[in-house]
């Protein structure tokens, strides 16, 4: 055999070959070299979160599966959980998923035994965001409590806005949001302030990108936006010494924040992204390690690297 | 050196340093650490055989060279006789190939001396497939004398039934075909049955995908297709206890069966995904072997392995 | 914790394990299995460049981050500057980019402290095609000194033509050009001559490829191309017996040479491409030492290698 073209001409020799060597395979685990796969599932475009992802898992020693949505069945009009399972089924150990639906979890969580994490939801949820972005308060003031933290921007819109309420909230910090008109969220029972009280008072001042591509028309001025809502030269000024500017990016630069503010002093922009790998790289370990029912090991070995 | 952006400014000596240097990749093999490439060459979507082969491949140590139609230089034009033989210039020691044309093997077979593994001929054959489904048979009942297959649905557009048929009919097995008035395909000697008598009488029915992007129009009732031509929870409740049924999907849920038995206990669907790896495995691995000359050893090593 | 949804649930003490675990993978280096990340990022179709780096970089060690234009970021408007600062915050040790754009670097060089590799630029240039095309020639030749190249075709629009004009006029290669009415470029001081005279007294005779997508409307019959001023079966018999034919490929089979040349004799198309992996594991062999600031340990590796 030096190709593997057709059946037509196979013998059952050659076809039994096959099969006994298929369950060779199967039977001897230690045969395989591989190790772990993590299938990255993302329905929506993603630079940072997927890449950020790869270079988790790849640090984890875990091979990255990528998918790519127009080459997939999924233009046959397979369904999210007919996919996740087929990952499942062809050896994932761990599932990361964006989808524009802001609950497509509902279809997965408690059908699939494989772990999911959530990579982004629609208008609902990004929680991994939200660990680095609380890595990178964290490091910067060591705790949460009484910590004064603005989130400013398009509100209704914005995963990383209700993921951050909510873990925020948690872990005790004062909460507050700035939103343009029409970019409130009236669902949360948390106080609204202007742009310009948020950046006098606040510790942290964290933007939000405007999801153009979550709008059917826009209900601003995008050439006053900066100005009216934004965080101009001025504002950033007028901050308190200690006070640091967040954006999950990728910024609409000139829209919610001065094109020269991306990287400034106070800027942690970039040291999110790289604290995006260490923080998925931490949620990894702890979903894999608890999946596997050894969470005194992981404890321990947790342990062990933080000391 | 810091970048690499032009030639413009390099002198002579930083060049012959860059040739002297290839020159020395070339010949140090032992300063490689790579180990085989496998290009998979998917011209039409997939997302089971595609991360199979992946999944097939990283377990094998082998590295996954991924091609995208729509970034490679076929959109420039370039055939797929000079795409494989690029990617076996650039050192591919294997070529995964599906594409749209029923025979586009031809264009390679003997062509190109890298062993090429045909994971979809358009209309013509899909052998991979066949052997996963082969192996789910065999796990099951252990061997394919006179055992009682039907394979029921879209048989002419269906290069799963093809391949399927040439195999299970050289191992001995009993098939038969079940399709929609303008499903069947005349050019077999195989008995066509209703799907009543298939369900009632089979070891195994496979049910094939409608292949939706391969009919100018649709020869069917959508609608009443399940009723008419497909698995419903009346017809899988009058098959033997032990029958059981396979589907290479997606499955186009509610169409070819009911989808409350897509997970039914006589299903093997995601089983079957299963198996696509170790099948996959199991076929690499022989036509490398074998590719080396060394079968013998492989022959061997397949009884260590096998015992 | 099973699966990572959603933050409303999570506690302080969950939220706190994560960040501390994310804080221990940020400082022990030594947990990471994953070595070093190169960022391919081709904003344009590429088969055999991208391919090429990607196995350079596995033969090297090197773990390839692939980038997929519509899956990315800059389909939400993303700057090329933003989009390499991303990569480079989140771990990547090497920048490899292709644009359209033909000065696409003037972006990067000097604000991106990474090595970046120019995988071509528009009508720019594309050294990293030019060094394997110099490493077949010194393959063949063993020096440049005197030796009569012919670049031949739409030389206006190559950044091959360019890259290799300025290289090979550095090591002392008497370089002319042939090329079409229209397909001149005025700002070189090289001298022009016919296919013929090329053909009958160079010892390399280097075609380029049309490039289609880089054309409003077409300047020459593509009917008569061939005859007028391609690599015709005749032209092919006069050439010295020593002398080699070059194309970067893909080739335009029957316009810029018979599609019987392509594998003849005389061609080293296929050969380009297996150096060109060799080639780019020198380039980005000696850019990482460099960035180390470990020239002297490369060079004597290298010397280890070349002896």
């Amino acid at each position: 055999m030096q190709d593997f073209i057709s059946t037509r001409d196979l013998s059952a020799a050659s076809i039994y070959n096959i099969l006994e060597t298929a369950e060779a395979m199967r039977f001897k685990q230690n045969f395989i070299q591989g190790g772990k796969f993590a299938a990255n599932l993302f329905f929506e475009p993603s630079t940072r979160t997927k890449t950020s992802f790869q270079v988790a898992e790849q640090n984890l020693g875990i091979n990255a599966l990528d998918f790519h949505l127009e080459g997939s069945s999924v233009v046959k009009g397979e369904s999210l959980y007919d996919t996740a399972r087929t990952y499942e089924a062809i050896g994932a150990d761990l599932l990361v998923v964006r989808h524009a639906c802001d609950h497509w979890h509902d279809q997965l969580v408690g059908r699939i035994s494989t772990p999911i994490i959530n990579a982004g939801a629609g208008k609902g949820e990004h929680p991994t965001q939200s660990m680095l972005d609380l890595l990178t308060i964290y490091q910067e003031f060591g705790s949460f409590e009484n910590l004064n933290i603005a989130i400013a921007g398009d509100i209704k819109h914005s995963r990383v806005a209700r993921s951050n309420a909510y873990a925020l909230t948690t872990l005790g910090a004062n909460v507050c949001f700035a939103a343009a008109p029409g970019f409130e969220d009236e669902s949360w029972d948390i106080p609204y302030v202007s742009i310009d009280e948020a950046c006098d008072s606040c510790d942290v001042v964290m933007l939000l990108r405007i999801q153009h591509e979550r709008h059917a028309s826009v209900p601003y001025q995008t050439r006053t936006y900066l100005t009216d809502y934004g965080l101009t030269i001025d504002r950033e000024r007028r901050m308190q010494n200690h006070a640091i500017v967040l954006h999950p990016a990728p910024v609409n630069r000139g829209v919610e924040m001065d094109t020269r503010l991306v990287e400034c002093d106070r800027s942690r922009i970039f040291k999110q992204m790289e604290n995006g790998v260490y923080t998925r790289m931490a949620i990894i370990t702890i979903l894999l390690n608890q999946w596997g029912g050894n969470h005194e090991n992981f404890t321990e070995k947790c342990q062990t690297i933080a000391t």
